[in-house]
């Protein structure tokens, strides 16, 4: 285990135990102020630290490392690096911040720069993402579909327990937390009518969803083994999949989801590295059929990452609507990565590949309304006594996730968006 | 209409009738030579037109624009300046290689540089593809597909007529003619077996497409209307949507084509500008029923366009497959785009929107091998004897398109691409 995820470390910068950013996480993201452009920020605590001012400071000069890589408005720079560089930059940072080192804490100058307070920036998209794939690897989430969709008996279509099914998303339209979504217009067709119409979606949902962004690139036919994966994975986010399930249903016959998803896809602003995540790597479940070889893996893939999807109807207080966890998602990242790349398709820096919706098997578990409602059929009843099998207008939706262990919390923050009226 | 696009116009420069790239063409692309590196060109007859040098010697300087931009790997820089900008540019280099005008010809120095025989260049791919859409725009093939597939009598899905069926492709994968394809890996089902297997696909089929590119981006929320569209298709290439037809019928349901896709996509280098298709827009097919109103369009959205496909068997000659127009595709690119951005996905400068497989209703005009060997049950025999259901390795595909009128010929050149054996 790398130093910076030793749980007996302590940081000279007071941190809550409710924390999601002890120095033993320290993600990366990119933010602003009114008097800084984009750049680089690790997150510490309820502080945000400015990785151009450590380097302006040579606080990296031990490093290999050119310190304007900071200075971007996304990691792709910093992600292209490689994991020993993502590694040594993180290790050097837990070192500034723990209790007994004075480079930052005993120069009052350096300290006034260089950490902000999170209250006090702008968090931007932390990746130009250039390719993005949305996987469908919960077993629960493809069953409860199936059964909705297709067959109460044999939900799950045949080659779901042979390969991690998945599809090419939009990348253009992949947003940070914070950024209000429109409900998106759309063509529908009503089972009563003949002709479709064209209007506001009536089944706006959410997907709750986590993503791994990969820092290093492939070349054309070239593959990455399910052992090698771990190498390619910066880190991951919370990911909210924004769906109207009605333009779904009218489209995607026989080539996918395309305009349903394609109008916003909301991500957390911190990418919580995979060394983070390190002492929380579990079995994940039996998989029957034992998959193919390219698909075989040793060790622990999984990870126990705690999730929860809140509901904030406009002035009212969040309801919690769905808690579950990544560890039961059937295939792993580096299933995921293995497959994707099986046919020699070659990764960027800066991809982003998302789980698929995250379901458990009990009802408070499920990742989405469409689940949650089986279809709208059984509307929620919020506290206000007010319904709910689709989002409405105004309503915010909020995502977060942590995991935890031996009183180590690493958390990813939140992914929340508000449903602003069709445009 | 613009000058540039005047039949009774001709260059200093000897260009033969055949020439895919006579003065009223000029289409730009991204070259380099062994003392070049990577920079805008405009193809003109049997040469490449070296736009950098141009702008050194100030051959822009009456337009509004920074000519380092042409000193760049991609097009991007130059496409995000605007249509208006497009069109300046190329009617300057239309006046510059016209009989009358000396600023070229008179000045050997720079006619020696400016002016590099095609066979001295290297093309490289012409843009950095931000998002890539694949339509299922022919009525014919989708047609096609739907008769092998689903059901003789009713081939078309539902919603067919009713919006143009599309999908996101893979952006990485995105090559330029001449780039070897590796014959892909993945997962099969025999009918006859109930395990899938992984390995070399033996269905490799190619895909007869045209696709556009767009130079103009719009910020999330907001529609391109079919009449707006024109103003931000920068041109149009030629695309072989390479597909491993048994990896996507065991994948593609429910979300659709994944791994049978992404392997490789390959398009010809010269982008062939709107400007310079102008003369050749046709009306195209009626489409009954009339659509919903925000893909109703005014005037000829379609154009002339004829593409042919051809075969080199590895140490043997181009044989033709297939003949077809563009014209006869159903849905035109205003409504694409419309449809495309109907729910508030932003456009980005770069995106590649293409077709979907090109297939009149003669067995002469199918655009893929699906399609002229019924799923490979009525092989071709190609004049060695040789069969043909799919692609062999060491096979060639060539795609050619041009439009023509008035003796004036706007050519594409063409997408080629060899199949290597499996890595």
């Amino acid at each position: 285990m790398i130093r910076a995820n030793d749980p007996t470390l302590h940081s000279w910068i007071q941190i809550s135990p409710e924390s999601d950013f002890p120095i033993q996480n320290l993600p990366f993201g990119i933010f602003q102020t009114p008097e800084k452009d984009p750049r680089v920020g690790v997150a510490i605590g309820s502080y945000v630290l400015d990785m151009c001012v450590l380097g302006q400071y040579n606080m990296f000069e031990l490093i290999d490392i050119d310190p304007t890589v900071f200075h971007r408005p996304f990691l792709n720079d910093f992600m292209a690096l490689g994991r020993p560089t993502w590694r040594a930059i993180r290790n050097r940072v837990s070192e500034l911040l723990r209790t007994d080192n004075e480079e930052i804490s005993g120069n009052s100058e350096l300290m006034q720069k260089c950490l902000i307070r999170m209250t006090d920036v702008e968090m931007l998209l932390p990746v130009k993402v250039s390719n993005y794939t949305d996987f469908y690897s919960s077993l629960e989430h493809a069953t409860h579909v199936g059964q909705m969709f297709r067959d109460r008996e044999n939900p799950l279509l045949p080659n779901w327990r042979h390969l991690p099914v998945g599809y090419h998303g939009r990348a253009s339209s992949i947003v940070v937390s914070g950024t209000a979504v429109h409900r998106p217009n759309g063509q529908t067709l009503d089972p009563q009518e003949e002709s479709p119409v064209f209007g506001p979606t009536q089944q706006l949902d959410f997907e709750l969803e986590l993503a791994f962004v990969t820092g290093k690139e492939t070349t054309p036919g070239s593959r990455v083994s399910t052992e090698e994966a771990d190498e390619h994975i910066f880190g991951l986010v919370l990911l909210n999949d924004w769906s109207a399930r009605d333009v779904q249903k009218w489209e995607y016959v026989p080539l996918g989801p395309f305009l349903s998803k394609s109008f916003a896809t909301s991500i957390s602003p911190w990418v919580v590295t995979l060394d983070a995540l390190e002492p929380f790597r579990v079995k994940g479940p039996e998989q029957v059929p034992r998959p193919l070889p390219y698909l075989d893996f040793t060790g622990h893939r999984h990870y126990d990452i705690n999730l929860e999807v809140l509901l904030q109807p406009a002035d009212r207080e969040e309801i919690s609507l769905c808690h579950t966890n990544f560890k039961q998602v059937y295939w792993n990242m580096s299933q995921q990565l293995a497959h994707q790349t099986s046919n020699g398709c070659n990764l960027q820096v800066g991809d982003l590949y998302a789980s698929g919706t995250i379901s458990g098997s009990e009802p408070g578990s499920f990742g989405s309304l469409l689940e949650l409602t089986r279809q709208g059929s059984t509307p929620l009843t919020l506290p206000d006594g007010s319904q709910r099998s689709f989002l409405h207008d105004y309503d915010t939706v909020i995502m977060r996730g942590f995991a935890e262990k031996e009183g180590i919390r690493i958390g990813f923050g939140e992914v929340k968006g508000q449903v602003l009226p069709a445009v």
